[in-house]
Protein backbone atom coordinates (compact mmCIF):
# COMPACT_ATOMS: atom_id res chain seq x y z
CA UNK A 1 0.00 0.00 0.00
CA UNK A 2 1.02 3.47 -1.15
CA UNK A 3 1.74 6.37 0.76
CA UNK A 4 0.52 4.95 4.60
CA UNK A 5 2.83 7.08 6.52
CA UNK A 6 3.00 10.42 4.14
CA UNK A 7 0.89 12.99 5.90
CA UNK A 8 -0.54 15.32 2.74
CA UNK A 9 -2.42 11.24 2.51
CA UNK A 10 -3.96 11.55 5.46
CA UNK A 11 -6.25 14.21 3.91
CA UNK A 12 -6.56 12.25 0.83
CA UNK A 13 -10.19 11.96 1.32
CA UNK A 14 -12.75 9.47 -0.56
CA UNK A 15 -14.18 10.83 -3.71
CA UNK A 16 -17.40 10.25 -4.11
CA UNK A 17 -17.85 8.85 -7.86
CA UNK A 18 -21.07 10.25 -9.33
CA UNK A 19 -22.69 6.95 -10.22
CA UNK A 20 -22.12 5.36 -6.63
CA UNK A 21 -23.94 6.18 -3.56
CA UNK A 22 -21.74 5.65 -0.99
CA UNK A 23 -22.73 5.12 3.30
CA UNK A 24 -20.13 3.76 5.23
CA UNK A 25 -22.48 0.85 6.46
CA UNK A 26 -22.27 -0.66 2.50
CA UNK A 27 -18.84 0.05 1.52
CA UNK A 28 -15.52 -1.13 1.36
CA UNK A 29 -14.09 -4.65 2.02
CA UNK A 30 -16.17 -6.86 4.75
CA UNK A 31 -19.13 -5.04 4.06
CA UNK A 32 -22.32 -7.19 2.67
CA UNK A 33 -22.99 -7.55 -1.06
CA UNK A 34 -23.96 -3.97 -2.10
CA UNK A 35 -27.47 -5.26 -3.86
CA UNK A 36 -28.97 -1.78 -3.83
CA UNK A 37 -26.22 0.52 -4.76
CA UNK A 38 -27.61 1.89 -8.01
CA UNK A 39 -24.37 1.35 -10.15
CA UNK A 40 -22.12 -1.41 -8.77
CA UNK A 41 -18.83 -2.77 -10.50
CA UNK A 42 -19.88 -4.87 -13.50
CA UNK A 43 -21.72 -7.89 -12.48
CA UNK A 44 -19.39 -10.03 -15.07
CA UNK A 45 -16.72 -8.73 -13.65
CA UNK A 46 -17.99 -8.44 -10.16
CA UNK A 47 -18.77 -12.76 -11.07
CA UNK A 48 -14.81 -13.69 -11.81
CA UNK A 49 -12.57 -10.98 -9.53
CA UNK A 50 -11.03 -13.33 -6.70
CA UNK A 51 -10.72 -11.43 -3.25
CA UNK A 52 -8.01 -11.87 -0.90
CA UNK A 53 -9.76 -12.65 2.31
CA UNK A 54 -10.18 -9.18 3.17
CA UNK A 55 -11.75 -8.29 -0.50
CA UNK A 56 -8.92 -6.88 -1.99
CA UNK A 57 -7.10 -7.55 -5.35
CA UNK A 58 -3.76 -6.18 -5.59
CA UNK A 59 -3.05 -3.70 -8.43
CA UNK A 60 0.54 -3.24 -10.41
CA UNK A 61 0.63 0.17 -11.86
CA UNK A 62 2.23 1.01 -15.05
CA UNK A 63 3.21 3.89 -16.86
CA UNK A 64 1.59 3.21 -20.14
CA UNK A 65 4.23 4.53 -22.48
CA UNK A 66 7.76 3.73 -20.64
CA UNK A 67 7.02 0.56 -19.37
CA UNK A 68 7.78 1.75 -15.51
CA UNK A 69 6.50 -0.47 -12.92
CA UNK A 70 5.50 2.53 -10.63
CA UNK A 71 3.62 1.01 -7.77
CA UNK A 72 1.38 -1.63 -6.42
CA UNK A 73 -1.61 -0.70 -4.58
CA UNK A 74 -4.67 -2.47 -3.41
CA UNK A 75 -8.57 -2.63 -4.72
CA UNK A 76 -11.96 -3.96 -3.91
CA UNK A 77 -14.87 -3.91 -5.96
CA UNK A 78 -16.00 -0.21 -5.65
CA UNK A 79 -12.26 1.22 -6.17
CA UNK A 80 -12.30 -0.90 -9.19
CA UNK A 81 -15.89 0.52 -10.73
CA UNK A 82 -14.71 4.05 -9.53
CA UNK A 83 -11.15 3.31 -11.75
CA UNK A 84 -13.25 1.99 -14.18
CA UNK A 85 -16.01 4.88 -14.77
CA UNK A 86 -14.09 7.50 -14.01
CA UNK A 87 -10.59 6.74 -15.57
CA UNK A 88 -8.87 7.86 -12.29
CA UNK A 89 -7.14 5.33 -10.58
CA UNK A 90 -8.73 4.78 -7.47
CA UNK A 91 -7.44 2.51 -4.82
CA UNK A 92 -8.62 0.81 -1.05
CA UNK A 93 -6.37 2.43 1.34
CA UNK A 94 -5.83 -0.80 4.15
CA UNK A 95 -4.06 1.49 6.68
CA UNK A 96 -6.59 4.43 6.82
CA UNK A 97 -9.54 2.04 5.63
CA UNK A 98 -10.72 4.70 2.83
CA UNK A 99 -10.68 5.15 -0.22
CA UNK A 100 -7.77 7.14 -2.22
CA UNK A 101 -8.09 8.88 -5.40
CA UNK A 102 -4.16 8.77 -6.65
CA UNK A 103 -3.12 12.82 -6.64
CA UNK A 104 -6.19 14.13 -4.99
CA UNK A 105 -3.74 16.38 -3.08
CA UNK A 106 -0.22 16.09 -4.39
CA UNK A 107 -1.63 16.62 -8.17
CA UNK A 108 0.28 13.25 -9.21
CA UNK A 109 -2.92 12.04 -10.87
CA UNK A 110 -3.08 8.84 -12.87
CA UNK A 111 -4.86 8.40 -15.79
CA UNK A 112 -5.73 5.31 -16.78
CA UNK A 113 -5.28 4.19 -19.95
CA UNK A 114 -5.72 0.45 -19.94
CA UNK A 115 -7.14 -1.87 -17.49
CA UNK A 116 -6.71 -5.82 -17.31
CA UNK A 117 -7.41 -8.79 -15.10
CA UNK A 118 -4.61 -11.71 -15.32
CA UNK A 119 -5.58 -15.34 -15.78
CA UNK A 120 -6.84 -16.10 -12.18
CA UNK A 121 -8.48 -12.83 -12.07
CA UNK A 122 -6.59 -12.26 -8.72
CA UNK A 123 -4.50 -9.44 -10.11
CA UNK A 124 -5.21 -6.14 -11.43
CA UNK A 125 -3.12 -4.38 -14.26
CA UNK A 126 -3.69 -0.66 -14.57
CA UNK A 127 -1.49 1.15 -17.19
CA UNK A 128 -1.51 5.02 -16.42
CA UNK A 129 -0.41 8.31 -17.78
CA UNK A 130 1.73 8.99 -14.31
CA UNK A 131 1.83 13.07 -13.83
CA UNK A 132 4.87 13.90 -11.66
CA UNK A 133 6.29 11.28 -9.07
CA UNK A 134 4.10 8.04 -8.71
CA UNK A 135 5.93 7.47 -5.06
CA UNK A 136 5.60 9.58 -1.75
CA UNK A 137 9.22 9.82 -1.33
CA UNK A 138 9.28 11.99 -4.75
CA UNK A 139 11.42 9.19 -6.54
CA UNK A 140 9.34 8.46 -9.87
CA UNK A 141 8.66 4.83 -9.06
CA UNK A 142 8.18 3.23 -5.73
CA UNK A 143 11.02 1.06 -6.78
CA UNK A 144 13.90 2.96 -7.27
CA UNK A 145 15.42 3.54 -3.56
CA UNK A 146 15.76 -0.41 -2.54
CA UNK A 147 17.83 -2.51 -4.90
CA UNK A 148 18.84 -5.90 -3.72
CA UNK A 149 22.35 -7.95 -5.04
CA UNK A 150 21.32 -11.01 -6.78
CA UNK A 151 24.16 -13.49 -7.27
CA UNK A 152 25.73 -13.11 -10.52
CA UNK B 1 -0.23 -16.59 -7.82
CA UNK B 2 0.04 -18.37 -10.91
CA UNK B 3 -0.64 -21.49 -11.98
CA UNK B 4 -2.74 -23.28 -9.72
CA UNK B 5 -4.37 -25.06 -12.06
CA UNK B 6 -2.18 -26.49 -14.54
CA UNK B 7 -1.34 -29.73 -14.33
CA UNK B 8 1.91 -29.39 -14.84
CA UNK B 9 2.67 -27.57 -11.67
CA UNK B 10 1.46 -29.98 -9.57
CA UNK B 11 4.31 -31.34 -10.43
CA UNK B 12 6.76 -28.51 -9.48
CA UNK B 13 8.02 -29.72 -6.58
CA UNK B 14 10.48 -27.79 -4.25
CA UNK B 15 13.89 -27.43 -5.33
CA UNK B 16 15.81 -27.48 -2.22
CA UNK B 17 18.70 -24.55 -2.33
CA UNK B 18 22.05 -25.69 -2.51
CA UNK B 19 22.89 -23.44 0.48
CA UNK B 20 19.68 -23.74 2.91
CA UNK B 21 18.37 -26.90 4.58
CA UNK B 22 14.72 -27.43 4.17
CA UNK B 23 12.82 -29.28 7.14
CA UNK B 24 8.75 -29.67 6.65
CA UNK B 25 8.84 -27.97 10.47
CA UNK B 26 10.61 -25.25 9.64
CA UNK B 27 10.00 -23.38 6.11
CA UNK B 28 7.21 -21.82 4.88
CA UNK B 29 5.10 -19.08 5.81
CA UNK B 30 3.55 -19.42 9.22
CA UNK B 31 6.91 -21.46 10.58
CA UNK B 32 8.89 -20.32 13.70
CA UNK B 33 11.96 -17.99 12.76
CA UNK B 34 14.69 -19.90 11.27
CA UNK B 35 17.35 -18.91 13.93
CA UNK B 36 19.14 -22.36 12.50
CA UNK B 37 19.05 -22.66 8.76
CA UNK B 38 22.39 -21.76 7.71
CA UNK B 39 21.97 -19.20 5.28
CA UNK B 40 18.69 -17.04 5.67
CA UNK B 41 17.51 -14.20 3.78
CA UNK B 42 20.18 -11.06 4.94
CA UNK B 43 19.20 -9.75 8.34
CA UNK B 44 19.47 -6.07 6.78
CA UNK B 45 16.68 -7.36 4.12
CA UNK B 46 14.18 -9.82 6.65
CA UNK B 47 14.62 -6.92 8.92
CA UNK B 48 13.15 -4.21 6.68
CA UNK B 49 10.83 -6.83 4.14
CA UNK B 50 7.16 -6.04 5.33
CA UNK B 51 5.01 -9.15 5.34
CA UNK B 52 1.01 -10.35 4.84
CA UNK B 53 -0.51 -12.20 7.85
CA UNK B 54 0.86 -15.10 5.93
CA UNK B 55 4.63 -13.91 5.91
CA UNK B 56 4.35 -13.28 2.26
CA UNK B 57 5.25 -10.43 -0.10
CA UNK B 58 3.68 -9.85 -3.51
CA UNK B 59 6.13 -10.46 -6.71
CA UNK B 60 5.66 -7.91 -9.30
CA UNK B 61 7.61 -9.87 -12.35
CA UNK B 62 8.71 -7.87 -15.41
CA UNK B 63 10.49 -8.62 -18.59
CA UNK B 64 13.81 -6.67 -18.02
CA UNK B 65 14.09 -5.53 -21.82
CA UNK B 66 10.26 -4.94 -23.18
CA UNK B 67 9.05 -3.32 -19.88
CA UNK B 68 6.07 -6.41 -20.29
CA UNK B 69 4.51 -6.80 -16.77
CA UNK B 70 4.26 -10.51 -16.95
CA UNK B 71 2.87 -11.87 -14.11
CA UNK B 72 2.29 -11.38 -10.34
CA UNK B 73 3.58 -14.11 -7.71
CA UNK B 74 4.21 -14.40 -3.73
CA UNK B 75 7.43 -14.91 -1.93
CA UNK B 76 8.06 -15.44 1.73
CA UNK B 77 11.44 -15.03 3.19
CA UNK B 78 13.19 -18.01 1.80
CA UNK B 79 11.47 -17.72 -1.74
CA UNK B 80 13.28 -14.14 -1.75
CA UNK B 81 16.38 -15.56 -0.29
CA UNK B 82 16.65 -18.31 -2.99
CA UNK B 83 15.70 -16.08 -5.81
CA UNK B 84 18.87 -13.39 -5.19
CA UNK B 85 21.69 -16.33 -4.54
CA UNK B 86 20.16 -18.37 -7.18
CA UNK B 87 18.86 -15.87 -9.56
CA UNK B 88 16.19 -18.23 -10.50
CA UNK B 89 12.67 -16.72 -9.90
CA UNK B 90 11.36 -18.63 -7.19
CA UNK B 91 7.82 -18.41 -5.15
CA UNK B 92 5.68 -19.85 -2.66
CA UNK B 93 2.68 -21.59 -4.03
CA UNK B 94 -0.27 -20.67 -1.62
CA UNK B 95 -2.16 -23.40 -3.30
CA UNK B 96 0.17 -25.85 -2.99
CA UNK B 97 2.04 -24.64 -0.38
CA UNK B 98 5.29 -25.03 -1.43
CA UNK B 99 7.97 -23.18 -3.34
CA UNK B 100 8.11 -23.64 -6.99
CA UNK B 101 10.90 -22.39 -9.03
CA UNK B 102 9.08 -20.55 -12.33
CA UNK B 103 10.47 -22.95 -15.05
CA UNK B 104 10.94 -25.93 -13.07
CA UNK B 105 8.91 -28.18 -15.21
CA UNK B 106 8.02 -26.20 -18.21
CA UNK B 107 10.94 -24.66 -19.50
CA UNK B 108 9.44 -21.10 -18.75
CA UNK B 109 12.31 -20.12 -16.84
CA UNK B 110 12.85 -16.52 -15.30
CA UNK B 111 16.12 -15.26 -15.11
CA UNK B 112 16.41 -12.52 -12.79
CA UNK B 113 18.45 -9.47 -13.59
CA UNK B 114 17.58 -6.73 -11.02
CA UNK B 115 14.94 -7.40 -7.50
CA UNK B 116 14.16 -4.20 -5.90
CA UNK B 117 11.79 -3.34 -2.72
CA UNK B 118 9.11 -0.95 -3.13
CA UNK B 119 9.70 2.00 -0.30
CA UNK B 120 6.87 0.58 2.28
CA UNK B 121 9.22 -2.41 1.36
CA UNK B 122 6.19 -4.73 0.64
CA UNK B 123 6.21 -5.17 -2.72
CA UNK B 124 9.27 -6.77 -4.42
CA UNK B 125 9.63 -5.99 -8.01
CA UNK B 126 11.86 -8.74 -10.45
CA UNK B 127 12.82 -7.74 -13.65
CA UNK B 128 13.94 -11.05 -15.52
CA UNK B 129 14.84 -12.59 -18.75
CA UNK B 130 11.52 -14.88 -19.60
CA UNK B 131 12.20 -17.79 -21.80
CA UNK B 132 8.73 -18.39 -23.82
CA UNK B 133 5.58 -17.94 -22.24
CA UNK B 134 4.96 -16.04 -18.81
CA UNK B 135 1.74 -17.62 -18.36
CA UNK B 136 0.30 -21.16 -17.80
CA UNK B 137 -2.08 -20.61 -20.99
CA UNK B 138 0.69 -19.93 -22.57
CA UNK B 139 0.31 -16.41 -23.59
CA UNK B 140 2.95 -14.20 -23.19
CA UNK B 141 2.30 -12.50 -19.79
CA UNK B 142 -1.06 -13.47 -18.14
CA UNK B 143 -2.41 -9.78 -18.43
CA UNK B 144 -3.02 -10.53 -21.72
CA UNK B 145 -6.87 -12.23 -22.42
CA UNK B 146 -8.86 -10.27 -19.83
CA UNK B 147 -8.92 -6.64 -20.62
CA UNK B 148 -11.72 -4.76 -18.99
CA UNK B 149 -13.63 -1.89 -20.40
CA UNK B 150 -12.22 2.03 -19.46
CA UNK B 151 -14.48 5.36 -19.48
CA UNK B 152 -13.38 7.08 -22.07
Amino acid sequence: MRKSHHPRMLRDVARPAATTRRTPAVTGPGAPVRQNCPMPLDPKIAGRLKRDRDGLVPAVVQQHDTGEVLMLAWMDDEALHRTLTTGRATYWSRSRRSYWVKGETSGHVQWVKHVALDCDADTILLRVDQVGAACHTGDRTCFDADVLEVAP
